[in-house]
């Protein structure tokens, strides 16, 4: 007995992940009691977003122009490339700051139980920039632009401290062995604000190895 | 960082009930990847059902037409009434069978913490129609039509058996002591296939109290 039209937001809304049937339910109701104040402006939201994002087509990030803000900024360092899973750890380091050169945006991790493999990940285009950098002569000059013409020298395995991230991780060091660039990767420790208690012992053993002078 | 469409689409998302910025974060990526499958189809349905559906000024309940479909159903028992906070109970009564009369839909609970008195909820109407049921002459022909015109001769009070729902339900039982008709409400038990250990004192005594020959 529910309206076509409603019955049909709630499936779609119900296929968003981390939603269900009943919290879509829930979510429709709200939207209809906020018809004006969040309903409308989420759909136009929605179809505009849809129609103006697009990927880059140098680093997988996702911004309304490609190649993406963060390729054609002329500020970040292009020595430094960073390689996430997902463009929301992308996200997550532009939130904390932490990290002021490019991104390369993997579109996921290398899995046996899913079956992907590299060539399920952007990882082709990863090795191209990689020894793009490698093969051009030094430039030298710190005004060289964009990130593409200078020359990589680290890139930061940004994955994910999962077994499927860890081979990712693997993999891509294989890869990158003869490049001359130099491979880093996330230290592991105790997360600030973390408190011991609830830490689990691969965290604490982490933390303890690569334990530091006070 | 984040392109300005992704990002007002992320805060409009935010905003539903069971969402929060991190999985609205996660529910657009997943949008950005399903775009022609999920993305354009769901903001034209929010779209759409934003324009079609109305609440329905008998009952209360969200409909594309006004009076709704239970309402103008000659199916359905004009004799019975079922009072429910909310359309998604509405809907959860629809989905189980259980009842083959009318509805109407108060829109929440009285309740002293939020502040949320009588007239706040769709009670005026509620008593309203009651009333014109038992001013009318009773027709005694069963092709009477809508509801509307019929004798009302049970209310069932379906809230929840939350304090501020039972507060309700005494609150509308009080308002319709001179009304003649019958009041009622849901029986309290074992849910169906619910294990005895999990569930709470309160139900267990009350299935207690109202146990039946086998």
């Amino acid at each position: 007995m529910i309206a076509g039209d409603l019955e049909r937001l709630i499936q779609l809304l119900a296929r968003l992940p981390g939603l269900g049937p009943r919290s879509a339910r829930r979510a429709v109701l709200h939207l209809m009691k906020k018809r004006e104040a969040l309903m409308l402006p989420l759909a136009d939201a929605m179809a505009r977003a849809a129609d103006s994002i697009a990927i880059c087509s140098n680093c997988g990030n996702l911004d309304t122009s490609d190649p993406c803000g963060i390729c054609r900024d002329p500020k970040r360092d292009p020595k430094l490339l960073c390689v996430v899973e997902e463009v929301a750890d992308l996200w997550a380091l532009e939130r904390s700051g932490a990290f002021k050169g490019g991104y390369h945006v993997l579109g996921g991790t290398l899995s046996a139980i899913d079956g992907r493999g590299p060539d399920q990940l952007n990882l082709a285009r990863l090795i191209e920039r990689v020894r793009r950098g490698q093969d051009a002569t030094p430039s030298g000059s710190d005004d060289a632009g964009t990130a593409e013409t200078a020359r990589i020298e680290e890139v930061v395995l940004a994955l994910s401290a999962t077994v499927d991230g860890q081979t990712t991780a693997h993999y891509i060091a294989e890869r990158m062995a003869d490049s001359g660039v130099r491979l880093s990767r996330l230290a592991h420790g105790v997360p600030v604000g973390g408190e011991l208690d609830y830490l689990d012992d691969g965290t604490l053993n982490a933390a303890m190895k690569a334990r530091r002078p006070a």
